[in-house]
């Protein structure tokens, strides 16, 4: 068993659940010949960084990224900071030669990712951004579907990511906790947030989006800021839906928002296909909705497939418990670094890629362009 | 257009469902070569018959049933009076000559229904009992299944019907609107009114039940009697659950209840078979569950069938709407009518029959025996 | 109990849900002082139209509508006919001082529109379009848990009406069974035929619409037409789908079209408020789905109330059967002539009526303008 | 940190989900004041345990359980064996000092069961049985809302554990691998196995059971057995189903099976109150359904609780992810270490106790020889 040290920078939820990825891949996947090592967590903040170490058993802490990517002693560098700071850690990463794991967005917008695809292409470094929504393994079985054919021709695709969290006015803006709502340090709001995730599984499952037109809303005008401690003008969007055609003819429809009342994170898709449709709920992941119009006449209707009860024809259900009994959120993490390890070892390319990513990132830049400017915009 | 002359004993609740379902039949069902006729409706209070016939467009009222049943221009008899009454109304009607539909349960107790049996075959005059369940589209289609063979061998068949009406302890009991909660005129509680339903269908769809063990329970003991104006004990069974074996060998679990919080009126069956299983619930009537173990490996699960999208296969969906547009429970009572008519054009056997009653009877029988002595009963 | 003596012009699908309505309406509401008289019905096939006329059991026939609104027994006319004829009729019935109830949507465009509204408010006579959807008791409901200000703020409102029964190419264009398929005869294609029922429920619900941004698409570009014999283009949107603002500052998304495979008639809709949300669904429309965010924290969760389930504060149900037992689709038809004959007894203004009519048809342009034009429409 | 060394016996499923609880507890449990240390795993086939030792990190093995518990350097044994081993071993561990923790059920029969209590109770020593499903967190909440006393007086209570992973007669009994299905191995079919895991979270939700009437079957009457190499008489209940009362007066239904065509692992739970009403199924294992009758009367309908929407109430859910992100099967096994740690740092007794695992083991004791016998058997 090879190490595979990685070097953590940001200690926040994605921190959390990529740390869990990495402690449990080789209980699950014994046929990885890597196992990840946690070597440094990096954070700007010392004591808060070393409590985080405690709790994960890191090996060591990092309070300067430049740091953690100068030593030899790590392999990975996996980037869970702000959106605004990815650009300039994954370029110096790619320099220094590391393999890189960066969380999504890519990047603010599309100028900074083409540069950060450059860098890492040109030091041909390994490389994924965490769109984990693809390892769910209904939405795994999802593609498998698609790409066998099943679905025949595409009329329409349909996504939304619906939250509830932001309501209150009296929730602040800003800072290590609440950085999302923060447009300077996020990009967007809910476009690179939630819609980014929706896109990013749109692209891989229905091929590329041609044009948009899009509408985005932000429903409280004026927040605290937590490094200010003065109401600010908020900056991100609250909410933000697109009608778009894609490449293959069909029609899309996405929405995303913080002020649907009910919904903690209603991550669905649809997809209506000539000869079937298949549809599918972040909360409730461990079932895919599937309708074949080829079934028996009177037969005909939406299937409730429950995932554990594969036939092993899908590459991560195997790995867990028994038909009927669940895995969850966090195991698509452990999913991707699975992936990731077995990249490395076939040499295959691993996907999402940085240039994957930055596909998506161009399409949340026509987005909010569209709705600027209350034009179509072609991506 | 022939007539076929109804005269109806009873106006309460079944009084109007049947009604509807002679009102409405030929819109429907063009095809029948009969037209009900509303001739006469019975009751004992002459302003509240006169009031319902009016209503509902009745031509004539009587106050006793015998002076309905002596009419000539009267062809067949609907009984939706009391539990006590269905037998001598039923035996005399037969010796009248008249055809017969009865209200379910067929009576009392299996001696009642076995005279009754015996007077209308006798007669060998046309009767069905109203067990309407079996009339629901999707129910329908269930029967069509497990006749077709789909199922295989049987397992399991467990069914209950659960309602929440009488938890409150101030609800009185007997009279004309709570005849239902004294055994006098009902003959038992949940057994006969709700147990009854579900061993239909099960006999109808998993053939006959062989033994049982029982436990009934009246959880108010006492309740003011509308008859006597006082407190009197509670006579009826408030809940009552069985265990059995079918003929066909499979397993058979049965629970009724009034004191199920949160169910209306939650009839549900399941069938376990080896290729297949099928589950049904009122309080969604228009859909069937199916499962089948044939469907390919990675792609089982239950299908959840909505009837409106038929096939035309099925005897009733093609008269109605279009596809995605539900029926409700009333329209069991128009198909009731319009396979009555048929029987009647056709000469084949309408069923249920009052023999088909008649063993529902017995099972209901065994099951209060059992309760009352703690040991298994044959039927 | 007087007379209100129909006049039926077209015998079509809506013809038949409409005649249910007035054959149905004593029955259930009896506090009604008229009573619907199936007078004539007319069609321009006349084997057609008296085989229509036995059936339901009209007492005569017309085959040209304008000897129907000569006549002088008739007191109010019922259009059912294709949408490029309802302006005609209706401005005809109008100024021969006839009640209107028209089949939706009100006309072939606004210009139309506006004609009729002008002659029907000009005749002061009492009107209404058959917008159905309202009188579902769910969709009922809504209402009311909006007007007793329930949602506060409302943030989002989204719907769609979904079907596939055009994905096969060789079905037909045009004729009596296929003029939904023509703009000629019909204005459009789903956003007459399914956004209108959903844009009237959205403006009752949540107010006016101020702006919109659309997309349209025809998937199949030719069919045979059952008028020419020969293949010719299809002339409508097969599928639309527009982002919009309501005049209350929340967002709207809206989507309809023929080639979902799987859905029959999935009429959904769910508003998003500040304290609670509601959703409905044609396929199931017995249930409201609720969540009310002022529940008790750890016990928030999506209410799913089954409607029969009343409490006696909305207006239809107690109407029907008993708690946990389904009425259907059609029951909506015969809400709405209980509410016209009420509205005629009252002198109360029955909504929706022509002008409210006006304003979804009003919406429909702008939306069928944006698309074509891909810019932002102004209602 | 203070290490617990763990030695765990027996490595098959039960093995894999212990080990990643001992695993995960601190990364998510910060609190604890214990680490869980991978001491050692035993099992009689060296190579496979070696395997399984490396896979999952223990840092020795043993093939002689008796030799693991001679070890000094281990502070708790688990036991992971079959059923028939239970019982020597936990009283030999007993007798050595060791922490216990035992997987269910707890012993062939309340014979072997009560001496396991006696020596465990004699030595004093810390001991737990895996009923993991009172630890899913939907479970837990429902016994804090009875605790509550939301429910009122209960009426009824009904559960059942559906499978169908042995309708095929072609899968064979005993060995590794199928010991289960031998009721050598295992005391009884599924009885011990699934019906134990619903009694227990019934005593625990609703009290004492005081005698049940009972039914088992085995459909199919012989398999190949692996270890004789021939075709052998079944020895287990293939089928269990039982009515019973409750000490707190409210009546019982249970069932299990492997027979049930379309169910992998489908436990749920009913109770029914006299004000509210909850229900639970481990397929959807994150959602607590909840009825309240004390709603508002038109706003009342089964409220879909999605467990992860938390309010901070309950023990286990704000140490995972953020609302609307579901756990799984495995984290219950999480909890249960967390707790037994808890238990083991406060000095409260952990439950469920070996004593509480032998108020189960009388209640199956009293199914089985119920359904021997035909008659009701008190507890």
């Amino acid at each position: 068993m090879k190490p595979l040290n990685i070097g953590l920078i940001g200690y926040g939820f994605m921190g959390r659940t990529h740390t869990n990825g990495y402690k449990r891949v080789n209980d699950f996947f014994p046929e990885l010949k890597h196992r990840p090592i946690l070597k440094a967590v990096c954070g700007r903040n010392e004591e808060k960084v070393k409590e985080f170490a405690d709790q994960w058993q890191y090996e060591s802490t990092e309070s300067d990224w430049r740091d953690l990517i100068a030593r030899d002693d790590i392999d990975a560098v996996d980037i869970c900071t702000p959106n605004n700071s990815h650009a300039e850690i994954a370029i110096a990463a790619a320099k220094a030669g590391k393999m890189i794991l960066c969380e999504k967005p890519l990047a603010l917008n599309p100028a900074e990712g083409e540069k950060m695809v450059e860098a890492i292409e040109k030091a041909g470094v390994a490389n994924t951004v965490w769109y984990n929504y693809r390892r769910v393994p209904a939405v795994t079985m999802a593609k498998q579907l698609i790409d066998e054919g099943r679905l025949g021709r595409v009329f329409h695709y349909r996504a939304n990511f619906l939250q509830d969290w932001t309501i209150n006015e009296d929730l602040p803006q800003g800072g290590a906790a609440l950085w999302r709502l923060d447009a300077a340090a996020a990009g967007s709001g809910v476009t690179g947030d939630l819609l980014a995730h929706c896109i990013d599984t749109a692209i891989w499952l229905n091929g590329s989006i041609k044009d948009v037109t899009a509408m985005t809303e932000t429903f409280v005008k004026e927040r605290m800021h937590n490094e200010t401690g003065k109401k600010e003008p908020v900056t991100i969007d609250d909410a933000c839906a697109f009608l778009c055609h894609f490449q293959n003819g069909s029609l899309g429809l996405f929405e995303s928002t913080r002020y649907a009342r009910g919904h903690k994170a209603l991550y669905t898709f649809e997809i209506n296909g000539e000869n079937a449709s298949i549809r599918w709920d972040l909360h409730d992941l461990h079932r895919l909705e599937y309708f074949d119009h080829n079934d028996e006449g009177k037969l005909r209707g939406w299937r409730s497939i429950h995932i554990s009860d594969h036939d092993g024809s899908q590459p991560y259900m195997d790995k867990w418990w028994v038909p009927g009994l669940n895995i969850g959120y966090e195991h698509t993490f452990v999913h991707q670094v699975a992936d990731f390890i077995k990249s490395i070892e076939t040499g295959e390319t691993m996907r999402p890629s940085f240039r994957d990513a930055l596909e998506t990132q161009r399409v949340c830049d026509a987005v909010l362009k569209s709705a600027a400017s209350h034009t179509w915009k072609n991506v």
